[in-house]
């Protein structure tokens, strides 16, 4: 809605009215009543197509005859536990409702009007939603090869930069940062910019070079590293995801969340999935026989794909995707267009089960000829 | 932490170091370790000792296979279904993570440093927090005979109000705002101050005099009534509350709501529960004949109490109701002492099972003596 459309505008704080409001999108059930399918294949939204594994499940079961009482408002077993896991303080732990809640509080508490804060191009979305939604200034590097170039983020960076946005690996690209190079970046920043470091996908990167950034919380005061439990864990459906930083950052970023921002069910299955290694092991190798799957496809079918460490993988199609995006949607399999990433020819696909990845590659052969 | 102790302070926006920071209370297994008792009672936080009812239990467990998976974005059968429940557009809807996420996406769009917004003493602490959260001037009028005095809060309005928020009934003081003072109060207003009405306890109301203000909606289109599923609906677990409002207001809070702020879970429990009126009816049941058993213990002990509407009544102890508190802490009680609401002297009690009420009842004789 335009301003003219919507008079309400005028009451707003200024930089709402430069918010894409959201566009609801469809659920499945709905999808397929409108295009008359059935049985279709979302392979759309970075899922772990094992689901919750075990002892997540087994945790939420026996609290379901407690859901009359509010949730613990601060996470005492679940920040507990997170700090045990990663050697951390509890005091370093933030709790968000999913990690998108994190970014959120990261950006109410370090930015507003005045302040700049820089991410890259083809980096996940949330970041310059979160910098316009308290009206700062959102300043976009170029990606190199859909990756991040550290060397155009630093050139961004000004005495008005406050947040310093990084994925990796990064979403919807793939691509990923070395150890080296990220760390050399960091302490290269003003100390007073804050450097956030997105570990969505962390759990599923094999290569000895990829950085486990919550080991340098205790060198840097300035990062924050964010982990989510919808990813290799499974559990997106409840919204858990967290920070990790000094415990004088995580004071600040509590001032600003919601007391009961992660339910309880959430709180118990993530308590029970931090150390379910065996549950994280069996959907990384999942992935990684269904990556295979998927590039193999895509070099049978002569289409480049970026190399990616994650849970998906996005593909060239050489021509633009919206119209393949339609057709695999008329035959059931729903994929990730990402035109509103700068990439109007790419498709991503996320990972599923192995039938699943059968049932795209074929749906694409089909529309691709 | 003060300045002093947190020098991160100067990084973060001006309003953010007025913050309170959030003091993580103690689950009730801690509580218990702690104390060296077993099986206590909590009557602290204004639940329903049924918990959910059968439809919405029977929908979750329908779901639980289907955790890996996001939740709906728009929520789009929930909004369909409470507008229908409530004769509005799915337009008029915004899905909160709880009604706090609500209450914190009004005060994200429409307050700001430099504008005012308007509550009363003694009305539910998230108020004010809202406000300061978004570094905006919180106005509080002085309550009358402990609920919401309209004429002081009317005083209060001037060119830089923005919001102004109503309990009804208000919580922690069970006080409630007649249909014909309430009415004509929103219609005094000028048109661009925004008015909320949080009706989280109004499944609890039976007087004929007690509005339902959604009716309203479509007359004040400055007007957002919220509502939760936390209370009467039992699912306080899962954090699911809404706001109904014009369309165009909708839309603007929909622009700062994180797209996956409601969980799966507690979006079929509350599609399913809000038709669910026998549970309601059997909460509001229970509810009722709880009040009696309390208000006739207070009388007995020659106690003054606040005439509450609520599922929880404010008991004033005569005297300093901490020490009190930690007597009944001692007996394994758990209720709700008020001293942060300027009540030291008043303890809240929420209504729980029978069994639970007499527990307190015994507890409360006994460190009363």
């Amino acid at each position: 809605m335009s301003q003219a459309e919507n008079p309400f505008i005028s009451l707003a704080a200024p930089w709402i009215a430069g918010l894409t409001p959201y566009v609801p999108g469809k659920p499945v059930s709905e999808l397929e009543r409108e295009l008359g399918i059935r049985d279709s294949v979302k392979l759309a939204s970075n899922e772990n197509p094992l689901g919750p594994g075990l002892r997540a499940r087994e945790a939420m079961t026996a609290l379901l005859s407690e859901l009359g009482r509010y949730p613990d408002g601060a996470g005492f077993e679940l920040r507990r536990t997170l700090a045990d896991y990663h050697g951390l303080s509890p005091a370093a732990v933030t709790l968000g409702n999913g990690s998108n809640d994190v970014l959120d509080l990261i950006a109410r508490v370090f930015l507003q009007p005045e302040t700049e804060s820089v991410f890259s191009e083809h980096a996940f979305a949330v970041y310059p939603l979160a910098i316009q939604s308290v009206g700062a200034r959102a300043r976009m590097a170029q990606a190199c090869d859909f990756g991040h170039d550290l060397t155009a983020m630093a050139a961004l960076v000004t005495d008005a930069t406050r947040v310093v946005w990084i994925a990796n690996p990064n979403n919807p690209t793939g691509t990923w940062l070395a150890a080296g190079p990220l760390k050399s970046f960091i302490g290269s920043l003003p100390k007073r910019c804050i450097v956030v470091v997105d570990e969505a996908y962390t759990e599923y990167v094999a290569d000895p070079e990829f950085p486990n950034a919550t080991h340098w919380v205790e060198t840097f005061p300035n990062l924050i590293v964010t982990r989510t439990f919808s990813k290799a864990h499974g559990l997106a459906a409840l919204r858990i995801g967290y920070a990790l930083s000094d415990p004088r950052i995580a004071d600040l970023l509590n001032r600003v969340r919601q007391p009961f921002n992660v339910n309880a069910l959430g709180q118990v299955a993530a308590t029970a999935a931090i150390n379910d290694r065996e549950h994280v092991r069996a959907s990384v190798e999942l992935n990684q026989a269904g990556m295979k799957q998927l590039t193999t496809a895509f070099a049978r079918l002569g289409l480049s794909y970026i190399p990616s460490v994650g849970n998906f993988v996005t593909v060239d199609c050489g021509r633009p995707a919206a119209p393949l995006n339609d057709a695999l949607l008329k035959r059931g399999v729903i994929v990730r267009p990402l035109a509103n990433y700068g990439m109007p020819n790419h498709l991503r696909i996320s990972i599923g089960l192995e039938s699943e990845n059968a049932r795209f590659i074929a749906a694409f052969e089909d529309v691709l000829a």
